[in-house]
This record gives C-alpha cells, structure tokens and sequence, in this order.
C-alpha cells in the first residue's frame, strides 16, 4: 500500500539485493523509520523486539532471516542453527514456524553453493503468495462492500478492531484489503477504527496506515462500536483472526466478542477476513483454545508522544493496583456472519468451510495440523 | 470510605466551620490532595474544571457554593448571581440545577441576616440524603451480593464499569455502594474495574477507591469483559447511570451497552445502581436521549505518570487521524436484570418502577420533569 504517495511493501531487499528492509512498527505512529537486516541474528531481533509483527510478517521476517543466515555459513548446521534461533523468538507463531520448516525443506539436499539462491528465491515466492492470498481476500470482501454501498448509495461505513492491515502482512492486509479494494475503485468508504487496548494498534496502526494510504477514517474508544451500530452509523464490520476453529469460532483480539454481540443485536453484517492457514481445522470448539495473558504492563501503562515530541510510557492505574491483560477472545460462530477467504465468502461452519477447502475438511475426523498454543501471533 | 484507614466524605466543612474542603479528583489516581474552597468562585471552578464530579458531588459542591456567597453577600441579588453562576459550570448536570433552585427557594423570603445558617444547614442536609439515599442502595444490592456467595460459596466478582463510586458521590457510591456493603459484612468481593476509556476513571477512580479501602479488585482493559463472562469468571455486573427512562433504558457511561450484551448472552445478572432522581419519567425510549459528544483531545491523548513521577498527556493517536468521542450509550431494558434504588430492586420496566415509585409513575401521562438536555453529568 501507500505511504503519503509512495508504495510500499512491509518487507524488501534493499538495492544491493541481499540486505533485508523492514519498518521498524515500534516507532509507530509517531515515527517512520526503517531499518536493514544484515544478519540472522538481527532478523531474531526484529522479530522478537516486535519491528514487526502480524502473523505473516513475521514468517516473511522468518524467511528472509533464513537467507541471511545462509550468506554468513551455507552449511546444514548453519541451517539447523538458524532455524532454532528464529524459531524462538516468538514460540507460538504459527506462520513462523510454517515458514521455517519450509525453509530449512527445501534447502536440505542441495548443494552447499546453491543455497543461497534457493533461499532468497523461495522467501520471495512466500512473500509474493501472501500478497496474492490477501489480495484474493481484498478482491471478495471488495464485493460485499460494493453491495452494501448500492444498498445505502453512500459511504460505507466499516468497523474494525486491532489491526489487520497491509503493517500486519506483506501487502494489502486481511480485514482492510477488501478496503484498500473499495478505496481503489473509487467507493466511498469509511473506517471506525477501534483503538483495541491495552496495545492500541487500532489507534497507532490501523489509523496510521489508512491515513497515510488517503483512507477515510476516525478512532474511536473500543466502548463506542456498540452505541454507533445502535444509531445506524455502521453499515458492515470487518475483523481479522488470529485462529478460526473448523467450525467457524473465531479467535481474535481481546474485545472482538464484544463487537459481534453488538452488530447482532442490531443486524449489523459481521465478516472475519482470513488466509486459510490461519484455519485450525483440528481444533473444533473455540472455547478449548487457549487464551494467552500478557505482560500487565500493557494496560498499566500507555505509550504516547508529549507535546515535546518525545515518545514515553506512562502510568494510567494506581500504584498497587493489580491488572489482568487478556490478549485474545473467542468469537462463536454464530455471530460471524461470513468468512471471507482467498477462496471466497463462506459460512462460518464446518459446512461452509468445507465447501471452500474440501481437501481440508475430511471425514470423518479432522485433517489435524500440529498447531495448537496459545494464540500469540499478532502483537 | 475510607482512605488508608481513615473515614471521608468527597466533601466536608473544615475545622472552622465555613471553608469547604473537597478532594482534587483531577490529581488522581497518583496524588491524593484536599483543597479548601472559600468563596463562590472557588466552588464553581471546582465544578467546571473537575475537581469534582460525579452528578450527587456536583450538587454537593453547588449547594455549598451557595453558601460560600451568601457568606459574601446575602442579598437578593448576591443569590441570583450564585445560582446563574453555578448553573453555567455545568449546564447539563441534573442534579446541579435541582440542588441550586432547592438552595434558591429555601433562602428565599428568609431575613437577609438569618440566611447563611439556613443556607449551611440545607447544604449538610443534601450532603447527608445523599448518603442516606446510597447506603440504602448498598444495602439493597448486598442482597444480592449475598445471594451470589451463598451460591457459589466463593469470592463474588462483579464487573463494574465507570466510576459510580463515593468519589462520584457524597459517600458510599451508587454501584459501589454494595460492593463496600459486602467487604464490610465479610463477604468475599473481587471487582473486575473496567479501564473505561476514554476518560479512564475506571483505571484512575474506581481502582483507587476500591484499593484505598482496601476492596480487592483488577483493572481490566474494556475489551475484556466479554472474555470474562464467556469464562465464568463474572458472577454479576453493577454500574451506575446518569439517566433512567421511565421505562427502564439505561443511559451511562459509553460501552455499558457491550458489557449488557455480553451479560445478556453469557446469562451473567446485570444491575444498575440508581438514586431515583436519576430516573427520567418524562422519557420513556432511551433512543431520544440526546447523547453528548465530547473533545476528541480525550481519545487521542492518555494521562498518567511517568517514570519520574510527572502526570503529562500523551498523544496516542497519529498526527492527522480524526477521533470521535460519544461519552455515553443506551442500554435497552431489556438486557438490564433489575434497577437496584433506594427503595429495593425492581425490574427494569414501567410496571418495575412503578411499584417502587408509584406517586411519579402517575397515568396516563408520565408526570413531566424538565431535566432534558444532553447527559454530561458524571465525568
């Protein structure tokens, strides 16, 4: 997407073909900065201290880190070591590690001095399938917010919560491709930005990323969707997943429960946007997924600019008070209106799912895929 | 309550009898000061800049200001000119308006030199209905507190959301008052404090009430009850409101609604705490209560401390993006368990309130109150 003019991916090999460009989202929203990746170890780092995050990402972060590590020693222990020390930077990643085993796959056999060309090629090819899966997902959820604005014959108003945005992926996003989509065919189209505490990526992320790309947008405190939806100010909501369930539960950030619960008491169109390896489709019930909790300084504290320009923390809770930071809630598929894939729009059931990824969806028990942790991938 | 072991009121008069000492509720959660309000101008500047708030604390802080210039001038025309200039503090606030015209008449046609006592002794005696009006509350709702622990034979947590506690009153609170009933009894209370963005007195006024009387509770991001109540975690929820329907809709603090949702649909009881001046009988659909928006400075910036103990504001949002801010939201009576007032728990109906207060609920035509306006009476 764009940044004031300019495209952009959140990943690219700099001019010299090797080093590796990412954008420091830490700095976010109050500076763009980016930062080169020369070595496996400062690719660890840019995944663990957070320069990027989102589950697919930081498999790309993964893979290139790979490549990286490949330059420097070629051998299997190169190899080995590399993918142990990525592997843990954010242990319940489920995309890094499906990066990584890819990596180190189709690097086992070959030729020591043929590696390095196989890594970068096969880290673009990830990064190139991720942009096409959400532009996939953009292109269907384009057509629901099409129809919506012939219903209304006005701007179409989106509700979003945390940020599944082109920051969270390679390019485009999930949850906002479908609104880059609208944006590009000249649809008009505005976005209720949920600010999602405690780590604020709606108000930071989200914000900042249509801003810059010229979407129209406003933050809002994650309290208000429920009011606007009362008042008819939201026309359709549209979230990312962390994980969905095969039958369509959906795990996502802390506060998207609450935010289905309102859009269907007031029949507001409730629509998850995923790539389909996000589909746990050895996991049946939402509620048997494990809830990450998280650092409580997330919600004790509050990082902000000053009217200096300085970027600090500071304290919103009473010294001594005890917090409890959630990350993830369980959205029931009942509330979920539809699912929107690179395949298409389905139900969110077991049905729905299997009739977009027959392959998948074996009987009579699940196709299991050795997935399961807690759900950690997006910050 | 009580702070660290001593006993206050929001409000009181100082050892000299005449100078009124409220807390700077604006210095919270991270300094505790008094200040001492002499003249009419004092009081109302406490009012407009927020030292005080919280509809019953407002009116408190009126009455006394009132006092403080009849003190100055106990003409005719020196109590006009307090009433005009309070009233314009606040202009929405309810109770601000009903405690100033009672302050008017009650001086009205006295001797100008038999004033000031009368105007003292008035002012005390609202302070001490508040109070009497909220421990009974209290009393009513530990009831069900009670209840709840005979049930589960175990720590009731309750999830509140706002701030109705003492700080928003004279003492005791509305929705707090029982929680402080059951501490006292003994009855094992844990509150789940929603952070309550935007304004945070969540995170600031209830956490430090409830921890300086030492109530155990956790601070909880407004995103997470949903998750919570999905979990068992959540026995019943209390919150206050600013204005109550005829028929039992509930205005208050914005994301209410989502946390009755939420209740609703995990079959968690949801109260409401109300004095029943609150009670708005000349409106029966909340959908027509006019809702208040307020500076969008409030969702862009967070205050709190930072590491070398400065309270400063942060910007969280990025340059450029716009905010809204709608400060409260309706919910429907329908997802509202029970209306706990003064004088018991009733339903949250017309037939429910009319029981309670069968001399207001007159029929055929609700009994008129002119108290319409936007609601902006509780930060």
């Amino acid at each position: 997407m764009k940044i004031d003019g300019k495209a952009y991916r959140t990943i690219w090999l700099d001019d010299d073909g090797w080093g590796v460009r990412v954008i420091d989202q830490t700095r976010l929203p109050h500076r763009f900065e980016t930062v080169r990746l020369e070595t496996v170890d400062q690719a660890a780092h840019a995944i663990r201290a957070m320069l990027v995050r989102g589950a697919p990402l930081i498999g790309a972060t993964a893979a290139y880190g790979m490549c990286l590590a490949v330059r420097a020693d070629d051998s299997d222990e190169g190899v080995e070591s590399a993918h142990a020390l990525l592997l843990a930077t954010r242990p319940t990643a489920v995309n890094l590690r499906w990066a990584l085993d890819d990596m180190r796959a189709r690097l086992a056999n070959q030729l020591r001095g043929k590696r390095l060309a196989i890594a970068y090629a096969r880290a673009a090819e990830l990064c190139d399938e991720d942009v096409a899966i959400n532009e996939a997902i953009g292109d269907h959820g384009l057509a629901l917010i099409r129809e919506a604005h012939d219903r209304r014959g006005d701007t179409v108003n989106v509700l979003t919560h945390c940020n599944a945005g082109w920051l969270a992926t390679v390019d485009w996003g999930t949850a906002l491709a479908p609104i880059y989509k609208a944006h590009e065919a000249g649809i008009p189209v505005h976005v209720w930005a949920d600010e999602t505490r405690p780590r604020n990526q709606g108000a930071s992320l989200t914000a900042w990323e249509l801003g810059r790309h010229g979407v129209r947008h406003t933050v809002i405190a994650d309290n208000t969707g429920g009011h606007l939806m009362q008042r008819g100010l939201v026309d359709l909501c549209i979230t990312g997943t962390d994980r969905t369930t095969a039958r369509g539960d959906v795990c996502n950030k802390i506060g998207t429960y609450l935010k289905a619960l309102a859009a269907h008491d007031n029949a507001v169109p409730f629509y998850v946007a995923l790539p389909s390896p996000t589909i746990d489709w050895s996991l049946d019930a939402g509620r048997d997924a494990p809830i990450e909790q998280r650092d409580g300084y997330e919600v004790s504290h509050m990082t902000g600019k000053t009217e200096s320009g300085d970027v600090v923390a500071v304290q919103v809770t009473p010294d001594g008070s005890p917090v409890a930071n959630y990350a993830f809630d369980v959205t029931p598929a009942r509330l979920v209106t539809g699912l929107i894939t690179e395949r298409g729009v389905c139900d969110a059931s077991k049905a729905g799912l299997a009739g977009l990824f027959p392959e998948r969806a074996s009987w009579p028990s699940p196709a299991a895929s050795p997935k399961r942790g807690p759900i950690a991938t997006k910050r």
